[in-house]
């Protein structure tokens, strides 16, 4: 019996391209599991400097093969050219900014006591300071090829972390998986990294297997919830308890008030059907619920916004699985009583996995009563409200990753601002939610669904989901890590409960 | 029927001294969430000046009350005066050191990039800042009645945060629970606290209730590996998943180097013996397993040891269950083949909760055979080693709180460190790991089953587990926490990539 392979597809035609590898085995994954381990162990005796050197590697490769790489996304997954290039600038920066936070050094939260009297009695010397836990299982998204996937955040901040990582490649991008592997990993050689630095494997036996594997110390997810859930239930059996991070699903609410609805009745339109058609609606970050008020200024908006729908093409989708999801989930949100569509696109010609995109409109009052969640695809929900029933509403929503806020300068939307906190992890005002800037600031995580931890998988502080803290006490200062020895000043630290921004040039100072 | 009561109970007779409460009724454990969720409301309201008073007034109404809190105490627990008396000034200082971590802010981790070009392309206005997630449930130790109970970490941590608390009381001290509970109770009220700031519930059905209660955001635990598991399952029914942070079971494995065998044989034993039966044994940091070298040094040393603890008297251990735990853990212990009793201290006279002392011996190579794990109470193992064979012995071993090394100076200990380091939250060297310091260098926590996840139960980062971040984007300045907006600069912040430490000082200045 010949060997299960992974396949890759052309979203366009349906047809399969190229069978791009074999699926991993039970004994094949056993191995790079017992590298991934190995490789952790021989990375402890690296430094930072060795891994922010690591991370730029990777990076600089990457950029080296953008062309490559740019094109065989836009064959594999559909998204267009401008959109997978942006991505992956946007990869290539994460990376390089994750070797600056290693440089920079305050993540590490190095911390010294030293040995006085409190308040309790005397205190022994007492330093910590975060470690790595261990390799880490990333699985990445279909529709983020590169920032959600190989190459991504997870993957990262890992490595960032001092983490080997071992990737399940997705299915959607099986082709595009083992390019961006091979470049890392020769990045990775060439710097000197161990083997096992970075570790790829393919289906879903393997997949199980991961999640379960002893060396696993945590594992990273970007996807649905369905494939969250199961993920966790395999995560329960293990006798060792790992944490998952899981981001999962998201509905992403916009609520217009009544004067921005009369105010930019138009570029509001214009914004929403971009956001919400961009990279055929697939992005966690969509705006999935937009609550307009009733009026004439709202009926105006949802006018604009429907003709704007109706002009849009078909939406070619990731893979078969996430069209056939739309469609069912269309469905579903069909049957809802008092919703309606108000506008559908292009439909879909030919054997490709395209969709329609469609603006969906009801009263939010029958918001209550159904359970609206995410639909992944070129489809959002206006949902029409009364001044009165507003806050209601809200707090009958799931979490999000985001919430956004359009207002006129001037209203006072405190109160509305403090019902949707409770609901996101990041509050957008006068904007739409699909940029996710990677910078210091950012967050990208919300209350469940959203995300099952209160942790980021997007920016610097992302890496801590792979730290764990140590504290050593009246340790010789041969056994200390570097960054906690007195001698030691070229970071933030923490000592004797004032924070301290010594830096390099300090070195040569008097301590 | 009469209502259900909680019994307090004399360890030292197993008398019935008083009926404390009724069980908590169903529709009563919903009264106290309601109120917790709307006190959690109230106080976002509050600034953190508020917050710091709030724990400031909680720790003073402690110590004005230390006679009776003491007296009720030691009564209760059986613990001796001194160590009651010692944990309640820990108590009282662990919520004074909370309130200045409020203070000083750095806590809140606020973020602040400005709006600007970025490799990525033009980046908007990005704020983060961490926020309370919502009434946190809390399950204290029996033998912590203060430090990790009603008064403790948890609930100082959560109302640190913003969080209301809402305490079960512990089954083995419930009179002191609603004394303390009373107090803190008043002092919250008196600082104009809301009503919910601080709840206490009884019996098991309303603890199973209340970590499925919608309103409750985490939960924290100490206590045994059982009681966790248990709750977690509870959790994991929830529709909505909330973090569950748990202290369980913690080994606490002593490595003796031959050449401190040799310097310190007798001061080894007698540190060692001291801080076995030090509470009855019963602490989470107990060293529960001591490998000592083969030969002479290390025969003297079990020599001496066993003498220590053959003249150690009985121990009143808290309660029945854990009496009986542990004489059923020493039962299953002494199955083990090779292993024997090398001394036992005073026999349980009478009918309280009390147990003899025990030292017991097997060869460290027996370990990899055997599953060995905490036994709560005044035992220890001392495992004899060769050189050899201590490597593949350390990695046997399960997680813990804590590991130490006791070396000479001038000994290579770091391959040694290396091999523990994966095993433990805190690394000692030269001393015993009973005494857990309450600074902001310290870590209790530890890789499975020590705690299920990678925080501190101790110490001011315990306060993060109840918080989680959130990123304004393009806000307006009326609508931000005061922490993040451009003119306040009285707390350490990241602004645009920097650090900065900018102090209530700098508030006259320029920006």
């Amino acid at each position: 019996m010949p060997a299960e392979t992974t396949v890759s597809i052309d979203p366009t035609t349906g047809a399969e391209v190229e069978e791009v590898a074999t699926v991993t085995s039970v004994q094949e994954l056993e191995e790079v599991c017992r590298s991934a381990a190995e490789a952790f162990i021989e990375l402890k005796d690296r430094d930072r400097a060795f891994r922010g050197g690591l991370l730029r590697a990777m990076a600089d490769a990457l950029e080296d093969r953008r062309a490559d790489i740019v094109a065989l996304g836009v064959r594999e997954t559909g998204l267009l050219p401008a959109r997978l290039d942006g991505e992956l600038t946007r990869t290539v920066h994460q990376a390089r900014l994750f070797a600056d936070v290693v440089d920079e050094g305050s993540y590490l939260e190095a911390t010294i006591d030293h040995a006085g009297d409190t308040p309790m009695g005397p205190r022994p010397d007492l330093r910590r300071m975060l470690v790595p836990t261990g390799p880490v299982a990333v699985f990445g998204a279909s529709n983020f090829p590169l920032a959600f996937s190989v190459p991504g955040g997870d993957t990262m901040s890992a490595l960032a972390a001092g983490c080997p990582a071992v990737v399940k490649a997705h299915d959607s991008h099986p082709a595009l998986s083992v390019l961006v592997h091979d470049i890392l990993n020769a990045a990775a050689y060439a710097v000197g990294a161990p083997a096992g630095t970075i570790g790829l494997v393919h289906g879903r036996q393997a997949a199980a297997h991961l999640v379960r594997h002893p060396a696993v110390s945590a594992v990273g997810f970007t996807g649905s919830l369905d494939g969250g859930r199961a993920l966790m239930r395999l995560i329960e059996q293990r006798p060792t308890p790992i944490p998952f991070f899981g981001e999962l699903a998201s509905l992403n609410p916009v609520v217009v008030t009544q004067a921005a609805a009369s105010s930019r009745t138009k570029t509001f339109a214009e914004g929403l059907v971009t956001s919400l058609t961009g990279s055929g609606g697939q992005l966690c970050t969509k705006p999935g619920l937009v609550l307009v008020p009733y009026g004439p200024a709202g009926d105006e908006l949802v006018e604009v916004a429907a003709e704007l729908v109706a002009a849009q093409p078909a939406a070619t989708l990731l893979s078969a699985r996430i069209r056939d999801g739309y469609e069912q989930t269309s469905a579903e949100l069909r049957r809802i009583p008092g919703l309606s569509v108000a506008a559908e696109g292009g439909q879909p010609a030919g054997s490709g996995f395209a969709v329609a995109p469609r603006l969906l409109t009801m009263k939010a009052s029958e918001l209550m009563e159904s359970q609206i969640g995410e639909c992944f695809g070129p489809t959002t929900i206006i949902a029409r409200y009364s001044e009165a029933e507003l806050v209601d509403i809200i707090r009958t929503l799931p979490g999000s990753l985001t919430a956004t806020v359009h207002s006129e300068p001037g209203e006072d939307i405190r109160p509305l601002v403090q019902e949707l906190l409770p609901k996101a992890g990041r509050l957008l005002f006068d904007g739409f939610p699909t940029g996710v800037s990677v910078s210091w600031a950012q967050h990208h995580g919300g209350p469940w669904p959203a995300t099952n931890t209160q942790h980021t998988s997007v920016g610097p502080t992302a890496i801590r989901r792979f730290l764990r803290p140590v504290t050593w006490q009246s340790a010789p200062a041969d056994v200390l890590p570097r960054e906690l020895r007195d001698t030691y000043t070229s970071i933030p630290r923490r000592v004797d409960g004032h924070l301290t921004l010594e830096t390099a040039t300090a070195r040569k100072g008097v301590r």
